[in-house]
């Protein structure tokens, strides 16, 4: 069926009304290709090498954490040229300015190659030595699993490099890295997440949810990059299925309203990311983060919002292995009274 | 019908192939009923109020972590008598001795009254200073909370106390303690757990699933209580919905099989359980458990498993309050190899 | 000179005016030797192997921490029986009761053998993987260095295993676990320190500190052991130079005075001990005693007694290896006003 | 007296032989005068303020920590315009390249003012409630205590906000903030200790001590502030008596020479830097960083040194309020082999 101008116009006007964030998907598409010549490795202040309005759609591709430069058995992280996870970006919200909100719903996003890879080394790692959690052992051999990717059974293999067993893993595709500019000046490498976003290493940037980072620059400055296929909890032993990804994201800003770490929200959920270690001092910035946002937003009393978590919340741990460990405190919308206004 | 001998055999043999634990079913049930006036405070050895055999069947009732003794508005935990989290047992399971495991299979767990509490005090709490995390900051007030039980829709209803709120929370009663008697002569208060068990505030402990302890002393002294309707991960502000609570449980003893940490098991998933502080190392000491359990038992190279748990590990924070931390790690059974032999 | 009996008698009572303690000088010497078959493996109840009154002296020999096992190279922990730091006790202290509190002044010290050794084992260790923050890295080879004592200099002399290197020490004898029976019917590894007091490893249990017990049964039940003849703050490897002890404490009990962590005290210095881990909360436990020692027995507010300390406070990390980490914070006395009262 | 060119190359000849450090002592003074209109909040990449040789010796003022806007009774932090931490700097050392080391020698420190301040915010406290242990509790009051300085006795003068009691503290002082551009093109806070030094609050920073820095971009690109007249371990409250500073560095460079982490040398110390969180993870820094240092330059085997840092070292937590913590693990010379070469 063709849609006349009239008929097109009541659906947009209908669909308006179904939907807050109809409005926002009336936006334009930008698109963006990466390549590794332009490729940063901190997020900070950089030329943007695209601009957005509010409303607007980024659809981008994104390299692997490694640049692409591991594609067959004997390329080690030697191969790796300029750093790991290179960053597409910086993207320039239009209107976006320090103290404001910026949101991005996650509309889209697919493996972007047949083959992603594992890796243990001696930077990152739960249950190994590394930098900043150094022991005197002897390290562990550093190793590097392929799994194919089968785009289509939506899945992965996993193949033992010492044991005679293979599985298949399903996908769910998600950006390790988001984030944008830092406050106060800092520029900060793309391995560590903050208070700005950055390798958060959250399942939660996949399709359906929408992610709130705290605009400390003019134009945010939003950088995307280290797909993974698929992940655990806690990326254990330092990586997930590392894979370039292609996909869509909404942008969005909320003028004027303040958060002091990132965020997440669905249709029935609202999460709130604590970043830093240990896990302890992570857990309690999310959860504090939590009560603020019930009281603030939800009219709950702190008390009462404390009690009712220790009920009902759930407890994500993204990762234990990046410089910086991340936690997510979440709690579904139905537990709560409607949101104020 | 009676069975001849040759038919009760015939039975036996069938109900032996059709399930390993089909024995285990046959045996006796031991009902056992708990006050006030024998309940224990310690994981430690104690004479025995009841004794199983492998197999038998334990239904008793448990108090709540304040021996019920806060019913209604104005009660304190200052009207507690005798410490928190009264335990009852211990039970001793014939033929367990110091190097095997014992395995409790949660057969039954039901709310013993029509409602529940949740206390805010000093001592226990992830987002407020404890005895163990203490701060100069001011203490938030001491606070009780009172949950209708509704058996009919199987809920709790929370209501705000400095909030016009209220809202259902479904039931999933567990015991927030389970234990042993702990190793190398040690007694350990009914707050702390460690390797023995004991205040594990696991959602685990529920219907469906199997525990795992190690036996240090002849009979291995098995003790229950600190019921809960239903808890968040975490349990944040230090409290479930406490409640009495009665069911059944199955024990059974692995003769030989030494484990140093408690495991769950399900017909789906395994799941090591790491204790102590700060989370990082209860992470830590439960992944490494997995990893060598994998390797044990399903003959995946230790390097392998690593990298498969990076990919598809769940962590569990069970709690963040008592003085030890719980993380549970968990696999599913299809993501690993045949069990050996 | 010669004193005749009353210039003797007048010294005694211008001793006593001089100092609050010199009447407990003038107690008995309960002499204790300790052989492997007395020994203890957990601080708990047990039947007292002495009994002194307040104001007594103990004069006592202790094994060192492997029950004087390890004696000549080729020797291994597995030749340890029984366990590690077997402890001398308990000491029953008439007149201690519950919320009492013991003080216990170190008077003489001295190393009672020829010869210490450090161990490096899988289980106690800051630089290398442990039984609580367990890694997957290969362990480190167990090692034992033999450390000859000369008495004459006061030095022990450490020869390296795989370095063509020695170099002297010297001594400062101390008992690396002192503590009393725990409260709420616990019974504690000689493994472990804790609110009891325990495996401190403080260089502070030596010559002129006295050291402050919480009593949490009649008589305090005071035990002794591990023996160290020299030790580096935080004792990293895992072992002090360790060796039998002989020397003497006086014990006194301040009636109605109730501490929650153990406290040291000499002319110059009040330093208060926490005990946990991570260090941070161990660091909290210490500062947080010792801001209330100031308020309460020196009398300044809370909140100049911890910007004080921001300003004059010492730290001392006693240990990060044993299960639970020992801070010790203090403050000069010079810096106080003059105790209440 | 002129010296003719035999004399004078004799003369430099001897001073030579007489001190390795003789040569650059012969360099020249470089003189700066900081005001707030051209500090730095910052550790990166900036435009040198002024340009020194190895050798040379930098003579300079530094702002305190709140830029020297609290001044009197009534002022608080809401007076600090710009940040906290106001950067003298950066100073350009020529021939300072990636993968130098960078070093420091503190000439002469002084309190460069007649009163310095102490504060009591939520930002920055180990016994309090802050940006990254949140808490529910409510918050201590913001409080600025004033310490007269008395150059005459070089002391300070603590005076209770609410406790009728004063007493005189000798000064130390030192540069809390001393540190270059960071690696991989990141910039930090003035507020932030890491891998380039910063905000280390350690008293190693004054007379008689050699600070060695890791060097990331061409001139390495040194920055000081945030001088302390005064600090007791661990910073507890959140700040040292803080105060405007004058003195005198002298830089050097060596060549080809990688480190990893902050160093501090004397005459009779070698002391190694571990800056993160919790405590645990900087104390396992630091001393995995001096086992290295004794193996590489002194010989020792790791093995062997581990087991000597066990009985000799010292331990010293300089703060544990800033974002990341900073642990100095440290070794006297005496207890080590001659240096190689």
């Amino acid at each position: 069926m063709r849609l006349g101008p009239f008929r097109f116009l009541l659906l947009v006007a209908i669909l308006c009304l179904a939907s807050p964030d109809a409005r926002a998907q009336a936006g334009n598409v930008v698109k963006y290709r990466t390549t590794i010549n332009d490729v940063k490795y901190v997020y900070g202040v950089a030329e943007p090498v695209a601009r957005l309005k509010p409303g607007d759609t980024l659809e981008l591709n994104t390299l692997d954490g490694y640049g692409n430069a591991i594609q067959k058995p004997g390329d080690t992280t030697a191969n790796v040229k300029g750093g790991f996870n290179p960053l597409s970006g910086p993207f320039y919200i239009e209107g976006a300015a320090p103290g404001d909100t910026l949101a991005v719903t996650i509309l889209d996003v697919q493996v972007d190659a047949d083959q992603g890879i594992g890796t243990l080394d001696s930077g990152f790692a739960a249950l190994s030595k590394t930098s900043y959690t150094p022991m005197l052992n002897p390290p562990l051999p550093e190793t590097i699993w392929f799994y194919a990717i089968d785009h289509a059974t939506n899945s992965a293999t996993f193949h033992g490099v010492d044991s005679n067993y293979s599985v298949k893993i399903p996908l769910h595709p998600f950006w390790g890295c988001i984030g944008v500019a830092p406050s106060e000046g800092e520029a900060r490498s793309s391995i560590v997440p903050a208070e700005f976003g950055g390798n958060m290493d959250s399942a939660e940037v996949s399709v359906g949810n929408t992610l709130y980072l705290p605009v400390s620059v003019p134009g945010a400055l939003l950088y995307l990059g280290d797909g993974h296929a698929a992940m655990g909890d806690g990326e254990v032993a330092g990586s997930a299925i590392e894979v370039p990804l292609r996909g869509r994201v909404r942008v969005n800003v909320i003028k004027g309203q303040k958060i002091d770490w990132p965020r997440f929200e669905n249709d029935d959920t609202i999460m709130a990311v604590g970043i830093y270690r240990p896990l302890d001092d992570a857990l309690r910035i999310a959860f504090t983060e939590l009560v603020h946002w019930m009281h603030k937003d939800y009219g709950l009393s702190e008390l009462d919002s404390y009690e009712l978590l220790s009920q009902v919340a759930k407890i994500h741990v993204a990762e234990m292995v990046d410089p910086n460990y991340v936690v997510i405190a979440s709690v579904q919308k139905k537990y709560l009274p409607a949101k104020k206004k």
